[in-house]
């Protein structure tokens, strides 16, 4: 797969670069960009090497102050708006956003519904089990009016059909260097073509490429297998650096129906306080019902 | 709760100090320590101050070139024995002990089944859903030649509910810094008495009275009953400083099904290789099934 390191460096834009040395490029890559790089790229590349910050402890008190809020304005109301809630996620991924650890603030755990047909080696005893699935995901959009959390996928990937089976899920967003976490569970349906054709195309031209040649989740012989099909996806696409949306790619929203936000104390003493949507129908009605749970 | 941060210093032992700061006390609570420490504390606590290092890309260089090393022992051989697949887990999880950004290497998300029971407003159209339900704990133990993974809890905690109902469950390790995560499927089971207690009495005092004190997951009305509780188990237990382990907490051994090493990729183009457990009644026979999946 060579086509990647020297196109790569050709085509960056200026924006794509960021986005890229942002999300997507892992270190070992950028590595071989900078011990190998094409005329004129080494002083720009080396000048992308991130400063590593100590983190300021004033972030996580930050947190700390906000659950306590949190906790004494659930003990004066008994209903809470989806914006309030909104905005206490709001707050705290923003929080996350400047800790200068935590790569991927958006990066959410997202858990489904599977079945598993289990043999014990004797056909008549097979059966089959749920069981959940878990990955991380990238969190692309929020509707802080409804309480909606969106993310992008291959429709026929296995978190794709297991959300087709069973459109309910978890997210879990947990900000490790922080100590803290938000837990939601929510139902899921798929976006329109629209709203995934606008992401899809907001994309790098290389993203497009690997999402489009990757059956998710399918066996596949050897990784060679894979980067033939690239080289001949790009190869066809190269001339207008645009790969066209496959159908099964797109995004799904989750409405919550329960959000938690978690808050490590000494001693597993920790603070927890979970809203409930009272009317799951009417997601523009604010009826979250609130409490706080024991550690 | 003044009797936290009073008898707590004297109560550490050098052990018990190294595990809390470790382990169990977030930031602001050692800040609480080191602005206020009592006479000859004060040199001691500001020598724990961490150093911030920065991470060795050789951490992760050495997670891309095991996968690769696992990608090719999976083309040459069928079968993969459970020993030579934790041997790999093994692997992973010392490189993230070595990273200076990862507190809690043996944080992971666990992941269980509940069922909620939905209201629409109209009592005829309730109706009962299956979701997904995700929290991080603490992996406290391994049998790597069962595949097995330990964690402690509370059973009548939601997870130690939903484990009851549904003794299945998905575990995932998710490094963020070294963009590396393992995920497993596998089923419960509640660990001896003997084990149980084991664990819990190896744990520092302050964190038997806390979990002694939690109803986990129910609701509270306020913070103060709960400091109030905790007082009053304190009062009682201090003279011989040892909590008994309720009856109710206690720890769940999980016997992996499956396995997955996930390693990013520029642009999404992922490594990914799937350990599928063959015959799920006999966990002492070595016959693990391996699949490279698509990223």
């Amino acid at each position: 797969m060579t086509f990647r390191l020297e196109k790569l460096l050709e085509q960056l834009s200026k924006k794509e670069e960021n986005e890229v040395l942002r999300n997507d490029v892992y270190l070992s890559m950028k590595n071989d960009l900078v011990k190998n790089p094409p005329a004129g790229k080494k002083k720009a590349l080396q000048s992308k090497k991130k400063e590593v910050k100590e983190p300021s402890q004033d972030l996580e008190d930050r947190l700390l102050r906000n659950i306590k809020n949190i906790e004494s304005t659930v003990a004066e109301l008994s209903q809470v708006s989806t914006n309030q809630i909104m905005s206490w996620f709001q707050e705290w991924f923003s929080i996350a956003q400047q800790h200068p650890w935590i790569g991927e603030p958006n990066a959410m755990c997202i858990s489904t519904i599977s079945t598993k047909n289990l043999s014990s080696g004797d056909d008549k005893s097979a059966k089959s089990l749920l069981f959940p699935d878990s990955r991380f995901v990238l969190l692309k959009g929020r509707d802080n009016s409804k309480g909606v959390f969106t993310f992008f996928t291959n429709y026929e990937s296995n978190k794709g059909k297991q959300l087709t089976a069973y459109p309910q899920c978890s997210l879990l967003f947990y900000w490790e260097p922080l100590h803290a976490a938000v837990r939601v569970q929510g139902v899921v349906e798929k976006t329109s073509d629209q709203v995934s054709d606008e992401y899809w195309n907001s994309r790098p031209y290389q993203s497009q490429l690997c999402s489009a040649v990757s059956e998710q989740s399918r066996t596949v012989e050897n990784r060679g297998q894979l980067e033939k099909k690239l080289e001949q996806l790009n190869t066809k696409c190269e001339q207008d650096q645009k790969v066209p949306r496959p159908k099964h790619w797109g995004g799904f929203y989750v409405t919550a129906l329960q959000i938690e936000f978690w808050k490590s104390g000494p001693y597993r003493f920790h603070h927890r306080v979970v809203f409930t949507r009272q009317n799951h129908t009417q997601t523009d009605k604010e009826s979250w019902q609130a409490a706080l749970l024991q550690p």
